[in-house]
């Protein structure tokens, strides 16, 4: 079971960075991962955990989506 | 808390039409919704739930992402 969540700013109109990245997850890893799930939040936040783990906070790291998959592939099932 | 899951078939494509659906649902929704969770799945699945209820399930429903988006409303928190 490897869920991924992106939680990202939705007055920051952040929405459509969250997709990406949850785009280039799906398409790298297919069932691979069992989800991920888009969280809504505010304040600026965006960050990305694979099984409640951080592996992406925007406070903290350069934006790549390149990064943020390879951030997450230690977590991706076997079935990938 | 409301949560929506997109379950689709990875191996059928449908990621594209999965997105379609969680974008629609997040720019209606915003912060109404909790999250909204793309299920990898296979086996020609495409079903969306709110909050473990099937809303649209493409063996009984024609595709039509607004009308996924009103069957998703009732679900939604007070907060959108």
């Amino acid at each position: 079971m490897t869920r991924v969540e992106v939680e990202y700013c939705v007055p920051c109109g952040m929405l459509n960075r969250a997709q990406d990245v949850s785009e280039a997850i799906l398409k790298q890893f297919g069932e691979g991962v069992d989800e991920v799930a888009l969280v809504t939040g505010d304040d600026g936040v965006f960050v990305v955990r694979a099984d409640d783990e951080v592996v992406f906070d925007k406070t903290e790291d350069e934006y790549d989506v390149d990064a943020i998959v390879r951030a997450v592939k230690p977590h991706v099932g076997a079935t990938a």
